[in-house]
Formats: structure tokens, sequence, C-alpha cells
């Protein structure tokens, strides 16, 4: 058979880890996909000349638009990243009944919609797994490997430049600010890394996740995002102290009230898995009904692991060239007319447990104040850490774990406590998931 | 579209799973597939009738030959186990045009290779996703999510009978026999537990995914199979001393001398995630040369979480049934034609390091001749516990760490060491993985 004819957009990163993982595992990905794949038109305004396979490659341009308009080109991939042009060139392939591949998180979680509604009209496959997790095969899993399950919930640690900082500040005892500017110096972090560290790329990808999981349209709009940046190293150390770790998670969750869409940092208990996932690496916990909790890892972003998502997707693409349109996967897992409408929940409905650092004047009758407000709102204290004051400071921290309460109810609580002659600076909360 | 008819082939255990969860979650299967799914006719000798979902099932006989001769089933799920009739009942399903879906990892390890090859011959699809670690779809990440990688080795603790024993022994310091005996009283092993026991079960799947994995025939009689029957709780306490647990698992590594087939016990260090997969549970560790390591994790055995890999994969068939077949995904990853004739290692040429537990009398200059020999085999040492001697003991235990080395120079240095007169029973070796 003939091999398939890509048309590359973008020699980046991740457009040039395709084309060396193409170039050196062309045979082993034969032998899987029964047929060649073949790079026949690439554009890209700048690339690295000396990258290996790009003599492979049929032709390059610096004009996207010639590749999504070429005739021969089957299946167009998509590697610029951002929403523009990428959405146009995007929507310009599939007018030209062209399948597409992309790694791009922001396009999808913003414009999916839009996309696949294109996609389902025209009959071709818009392709997306590089998207969420790099190299973990995760859309693949939740939206086939798991089809049986009603899934009850999904959290994933879903950004390694976060997971890297929070690791750093935990293992070494070092500041947010220092690892930051480590993460940049290293490449794991951009120079503005603020979709990074305030939760906005987690956002994209959790937006995605919940769609495939419940069935329900791309809402990152309605995501709540709170990033790291106000993570003190004391937090770090006082959680580890308690025995658990902070992780920045997405998380998505269906209950009869509706459906949760959260990215915060969170405290999980140290003997969980997901809290031992380190440094720049991913991983994301699925709950099904069937199946009960599953566990995916591994390298959530870089040149090959983000490829090899990619090639996957092409392969994907490949053997559904011959399928009738009808039986194909569907985009989000769920067939378009089968998608649900479930509320989002606001935030202050959501109940998680909560980790709090009040700082508060060290004398006597402080922790009862406290107490009696937590009390008042039906918060139950589930551990208390009280620190003896530095030498020369005024004000000591005291650490409560407390269990279960409805947000709406921590917020007060919190007012109140802060109203409070007795404590001095602003009550620093982070929220605890038991993930179970 | 008219729902697609099942022909059941047993209704115990993964059997009643699979109805209870395909009546449970019908609308959200529906909801993915397209397509309702009916189970048209079952077979079972015995069943629980008070099984849920049972007044769905069109018709429930007795004899299976009647389900696989059913010229309106489409496809067939076995889920009876063990060889006869089950290898009868797949090829008669198969030489009726039928698809099949199995759980069943025995079967499929063994006579995969004529299973396939009749299918192939048929145009129809055998899967297997429920046939290792149960719920955990890794067959689909192996054969589609990692396709554009060369598989590089996979280890994977699969086989849950097995890690709950190891896991008991290390947290609560109990002996084999003991926590074997609660094992069976749980129901997680057999009366006759030597399939998990003895490395067998995990043997069957590691098969499967050395053969998904670099794409060579099924060669279950090639694999070293050692179980945990010889493991003593002081081995587990002093793998924990140095940092490491103890763990059966399935190994496959690919080298340029020919690919390595081992189950056996393993220390991993503590760090590892791998290493922290404790109970019942599963995970399969892949390194693909592209994505570097992934994790697989979940639940390995069941009712419902293998009845989810067992409705995934009719899903999937499902969505085949209009493919042409060429195009489908092959049954082991890499297409027919494409299969290598890989030659398989011996055991003595395999390089691990060494946990060697030698119980020596307690006197001056033993552990010079001990390290002599070790010397003169060329192999290094990286740790060594000396152990107070016991009151009335004669013998106490020197514990030793090794770096790599080939394992018939290993033997012959244990040949050699248990020949001193100072040294008193049989050496405990397990090996050593640093799965990097």
């Amino acid at each position: 058979m003939e091999p398939v004819k890509i048309g590359l957009l973008g020699l980046g990163t991740v457009g040039g880890g395709t084309v060396s993982v193409l170039t050196r595992n062309a045979e082993e990905i034969a032998r899987r996909a029964g047929r060649g794949i073949v790079i026949s038109h690439a554009a890209a305004k700048e690339y690295n000349r000396a990258l290996k396979g790009l003599n492979q490659i049929g032709r390059i341009t610096d004009d996207p638009y010639a590749v999504v308009n070429d005739p021969d080109v089957e299946i167009v991939v998509e590697l610029i990243g951002g929403y523009a042009p990428a959405l146009e060139l995007v929507l310009k392939a599939i007018e030209n009944d062209k399948h597409v591949v992309t790694a791009n998180k922001a396009l999808i979680a913003t414009h999916g919609n839009e996309i696949f509604a294109a996609a389902q009209k025209k009959g071709v496959t818009v392709a997306f797994e590089a998207a969420v997790a790099g190299g973990i095969p995760i859309i693949k899993a939740m939206r086939e490997g798991l089809a049986a399950n009603q899934i009850e919930w999904v959290a994933g640690i879903i950004n390694g430049t976060s997971n890297f900082i929070l690791t750093e500040m935990k293992d070494k005892n070092r500041d947010f600010e220092e690892v930051l500017r480590e993460a940049q110096a290293r490449g794991y972090a951009e120079a503005n890394p603020a979709f990074d560290i305030e939760g906005i790329d987690a956002a994209h990808k959790l937006t995605i996740l919940a769609s495939i999981a419940f069935g329900i349209p791309l809402q990152f709009d309605k995501v709540y995002k709170e990033g790291i940046t106000s993570i003190e190293r004391q937090d770090v150390s006082y959680a580890a102290e308690l025995g658990y770790k902070i992780k920045l998670l997405g998380i998505a969750r269906k209950s009869d009230s509706g459906i949760e869409l959260r990215v915060h940092p969170t405290l999980i208990s140290e003997v969980r898995l997901i809290a031992n996932v380190d440094g720049v690496m991913n991983a994301v916990l699925v709950k099904g009904d069937a199946v009960g909790p599953t566990l995916y890892y591994g390298a959530g972003a870089g040149a090959e692991p983000t490829a090899s998502a990619v090639i996957a997707d092409i392969v994907d693409v490949v053997r559904a060239l011959t399928t009738d349109p009808e039986n194909r996967v569907p985009h989000l897992a769920f067939q378009p007319k089968a998608m649900a409408n479930i509320a989002i929940k606001p935030m202050e409905e959501i109940e998680t447990g909560y980790y709090l650092r009040i700082m508060a004047v060290d004398k006597p009758g402080v922790l009862s104040d406290v107490t009696t407000i937590l009390g008042k709102q039906g918060i139950s204290i589930e551990a208390v850490i009280q620190k003896e004051p530095d030498e020369d400071a005024t004000l000591v921290p005291v650490i409560l774990l407390t269990q279960k309460v409805v947000e709406k109810k921590m917020n007060e609580a919190i007012r109140k406590i802060e109203a409070l002659d007795t404590v001095g600076a602003k009550v620093r909360r982070i929220r605890v998931e038991t993930l179970a």
C-alpha cells in the first residue's frame, strides 16, 4: 500500500521531535500500522537545519496555507501552538477534507467545540492525544479503555513545571521564587511562566479530560484556576509534618448536583501513589465505577514524549482512513448527539478538607477563639500543630487540618478568623483531597 | 442502528460482572459506542439466579456450542477460562465468522498464535484486554498508545495474589504461609494457589506483554518462572533495611543479544513508584525510546474491573465491525507478516544485581572468604549488613547487595560460597533491578 502523506505545520520542539521519531522508528511504526508514513509537505518559518530526517520531507515551505491546501496531503499535523493562525489552519484543513492531528491544548480547550463540529460535518477526525499529559496515552485510555465505566472523577498532575517547582521546594527546602528561576534556566518554564504557575495550562488539560470523562462540552471558562504562586516553603514543611505533600491538581468530579472543575494546590496523603509523582513527571488518576481507581504516569512534555503521542494519533487516523466515519471513536468519547449539559458547580459549593495556617499572637485563648469559629460553621478539626515562636517573631503559626466542609462555610470562618485581634496576617488556606 | 448481539460464555465471577456493568451502564456505554449492546444468548452450567440483568439476556442455555453456532450472535465473549473447552469454542466461533472477546490469559499465552492465525484467515478480531492486568487498559496503551516507540522493556506487577502476600509480609512482618492462608480465606488465592505463587499466572501475562511490545510470537514455554514461595520474612526485612521492597516482577527486555523473559521476586528501590504498588493492585512500567518510562496502575482482577476491560473490547469490536479487516489494530500490535523471530535469552546470560543472604559461622575471616570468591568472578559489592548472632544461633546472616553481573558468574560464585566450611545453609539469592 502507498505510504500515507502527512502535512506538518511547525518544526519547533515537538515538530522536530516528530520528524526525528518518525525517521528513527519508521520500520517499527510501519510494522504496526501496516503502512508507511511520510511527511510530504512541511511548513515552518524557522527551524534547525541540522535536524535528522529533514531530507526525508518532500517539501519544506514557510507558508502553512500551502500545506493545508496541498491536495496530496491526507493528514495535517498542527504543531505550531497558540490560537492564530492555528485555529484558521485547522479549520481550513477540515474544510479541505483532511484529518488533523494536534498537540495544541489551548486551542482544543477553547475552540474544540467549534473544531469538532466542523470535523463531524466533514466526516474527518481531529486527534489530540498530545494535548494532555504529553506522552501518556490518557485520552485513549479514558475514551476507549474505560468505555464501560461511569467516570466518577479525574485528578491529575498535569503541569510538569509546577510539579517540578513543588518537588524542589519539598525535597530541598527551597523558596518558590528561587526554584522558578531555575526552572526557567533549565527550559522547563517559559520566560513568562504565568500559564504554568497560575494553573492556566493545567486548566486547559482539565477542560479536555472532563469533557471526555463525562460527555460534556468543553468549558474552559468555567474552570476554577488557582496556581502555586502563593505556596510558601513553610507550608510545604508543615504539610510534610502532617504526612502530606502539596501538588497542583486538576480535579473534575461528577455528582448529582453538578460537575466540579477546579485547578488548585492540594494536600494529598504521602502514602498515595499520586503524591509520589515528582519532578516534571505527570500522572492522571481516574476513578471509574466498574474499574475502580486507575493511574497513568509518564512524561508530560518534551520533544519526543509529545511526538510519541502525535505519532500514535497519526497511526490511529491511518487505520481509520477506510472506516465509516459513524463508527470512529468520537472526538470527545461520547457521540455528538449524546453530549450532556450538566451544570458546573460554583467553587463555593464544593466540599474538601482544608489546611489552614493562621499567624497568631502567642497567647492563651487564641486557639480556643479559632476553634469556636470553626465549630460554629460545623467544621471539625483533624489535626493541629502549634509552633514555638521564633526569638523575635511577634506572630506564631498555628496549623490546622480540617475535615470536609463546603467551601462557603470555610470562607465565612476564615473571614471571621482574620477579623480576630489576635490574628495578624491573612489565613493561608490549601485544600485537602482524599481522592477516595 | 440495531443493537449488537453478544453471545456470552460463562456466568461466573467475570461473566456476572460483565452482565452487571452492561446493565447498569447501558446508557453511558451506548452514548460512547453509538450503538446498544445486548446479550442475546448466554451459556452457563451454574450461575447465580439473583444476578441483576439476567432478565435482559435473550436466552440462557447450558450448551456453549449453541451460543457459538447461533447465527444471530455477532461477538462471542468467552469467560469460561481454562483450555478445554475454551479453545475449541473460540476456534468454532472464529470458524463461524464471529468476533471474539476473551479474558483468558492462559489460553492466549499458550494457544494465541493458533487462535490469531485462524482469526486472521477469517478476517475477524479476537480481543483480549482483560487477559492482562484486569481493568488496566495496558494492551491498548502499549499496542496503540505507544505505537511510535521501540519498546525497550516492560516490567510489571501482574499477579495481585503474590503482591498482596508480599505487601502483608512487609507491612505486618508476617510469614509467607500465614498470609497465604489469609489470601485463600479472602478469596484472593485459589485453594490450589500454585498458578499465583509459582509465577505461572504472571508468566502468562508477561508472554502476552512481550509479544505486543516486540512483535514476537507468544512463547510461554521460554519464560523463566520463579515464584515467591521461598521468600522469607527476614529477607523482606533486610531488603527494607537496605531501602528496597521485594516484588514479584514480570520482566521483558530487548537487547542486541536477544530478549529476556523472566518472572521472579525482585528487589526494587523503595523510592520508585512501582515499588509502592501494594496489596492486590497491579502496575505495568513500560519504557519506550521516545516516550521514556510510563506506568499504568489499577485493579488486576475482580469481577467489575475485569468486566470493564471485557466491555471496552466489545465497544472496540463494535466500532470495527464495518472496518476493512486489513486496517484494524493487529492482534499482537504488529502486522502478522511483520512479526520478528528474535532469540529468547537463557537465564544464565541475564545481567542483574543481587541480594544475597549467607548464613555463616560468626567468626573472623568469613566475610573475607566470601568477598574473595565474589571478587574473582568480577562481582562488586554495593552494601553489606552483618547481623549480631541471636543468643543460641550458631549461624548469623550476612546480607550482601551486589552490582550487576551475568547470572552464570553469580551461580558459580554461589556454588563456591556454599562449599565453604563456614557457610551453613543454602545461599538465599534475590535479583535486584534498577528499572532504568
